[in-house]
């Protein structure tokens, strides 16, 4: 839950909201909003449950069995465009980073792909999931990505569906220009490992008719880098932001 | 120092690098070399000290008064584009990566900015100067960028020369479409404080001149997030992922 200096705290709730609706809060919320933010019976809170849009929830019982009441629609649900991000899990800052940016980035789901060079670290659901929960209350989406198992990349490509195109972004393409085209619809981004992908990998993706190899830039990009810069190309050629 | 499975070591170094030229390490740089990595004489790093290129240098001598000596180089000088990245610093780990991403988007210059709702925590110079060093080692940079002290933004507007852009990104902006316009040429990219800009500062920001306002799409982007989306619309379009 977050509250910036010139906004109402903004809650994730799992229960259904709409007009007159009562939602109960779990005890960390609970705690949050009256013992740190100290907030009295008729403040006003905002609540997403990734289904009903953004409502505000009026503090109708502080305290432990404290509860708010939905009073108003401030918006609706507005889920971001279809595109995936897959990426190979790297260590464990790295990776809760990656996922926090996929929310703020507007990806709609969350893919952790095992490549030959992952290094795998165990990759938990559930902390990944207060990740998101956690960027959407902080960005302000209205919507929760969905949050993958890891699977294997060969698995993954085995069952594409041809007409999802793929960005792949490439160490080894670093120094050769080429931008982002194709055209609108389902999109997957693809982000390697920090020790690229195998050559077996990259014959393979190379070869898809629905593979675009992407360049971004010169230098070398960590994970996290590369999937918001990745995410930014998309996002403006083809996604919300345009 | 950083070491990928695929490539050699890469250090960043402050002495002259030239054709036979022997190059004394820091203890940590001995220390990383012989006792972690546990290079024998002979064995080969990359070196750059952000003036004379890559340069491959080989082992001399190991341990303590391990030395280096320059045998070729590898890449030429290639500095980043005229780009500054000024910010308003952030909670420290937030700081410790912009800056990190200042360097693998490759930014000229570095400069922490403060604004009237910067809450300013104590910018250490010297820690930002080693971010960038590694940064730079781990991202194949040639060149560092030029890390500012911090400085008030009515300041450095106040001495601006307005031959150089500035594209400012504003959270009031958010749901406005405005794409990167303008041309190549000088450039700086502003990102505001998690708490916005003050309306005084929009205000004076909107109508310069040379500045540009930006959206970076429908959500609210965390000041790094925003400092990496900036800098890939820039190097797109004007810079060197072109």
């Amino acid at each position: 839950m977050v509250c910036s200096m010139a906004s109402k705290v903004r809650l994730f709730v799992d229960h259904p909201l709409g007009q007159g609706q009562t939602v109960p809060l779990s005890q960390g919320q609970g705690h949050y909003l009256f013992n740190v933010m100290r907030l009295p019976v008729g403040a006003v809170v905002s609540l997403f449950n990734g289904r009903d849009g953004e409502w505000d929830g009026v503090v109708a019982q502080a305290g432990k069995r404290g509860a708010l009441v939905c009073e108003g629609q401030t918006r609706p649900l507005v889920p971001p465009p279809d595109l995936w991000l897959m990426f190979a899990p790297v260590k464990k800052a790295r990776t809760d980073f990656i996922v926090e940016k996929a929310v703020e980035m507007g990806a709609a789901r969350i893919m952790p792909v095992l490549t030959d060079f992952t290094n795998a670290e165990r990759v938990r659901g559930d902390k990944m999931l207060a990740h998101v929960i956690e960027a959407a209350e902080q960005c302000g989406a209205t919507a929760l990505p969905v949050v993958d198992e890891p699977v294997k990349l060969g698995r993954v490509l085995d069952g594409w569906d041809p007409t999802r195109r793929l960005m792949f972004c490439d160490e080894a393409m670093i120094g050769q220009a080429s931008a982002l085209s194709g055209d609108r619809g389902p999109w997957a981004i693809l982000i390697g490992p920090e020790g690229g992908f195998s050559d077996g990998e990259r014959d393979r993706l190379r070869g898809l008719p629905f593979a675009h190899p992407v360049s971004l830039g010169p230098r070398i990009l960590r994970a996290e880098t590369a999937a918001v810069a990745a995410m930014t190309l998309w996002q403006n050629a083809f996604g919300d932001w345009r």
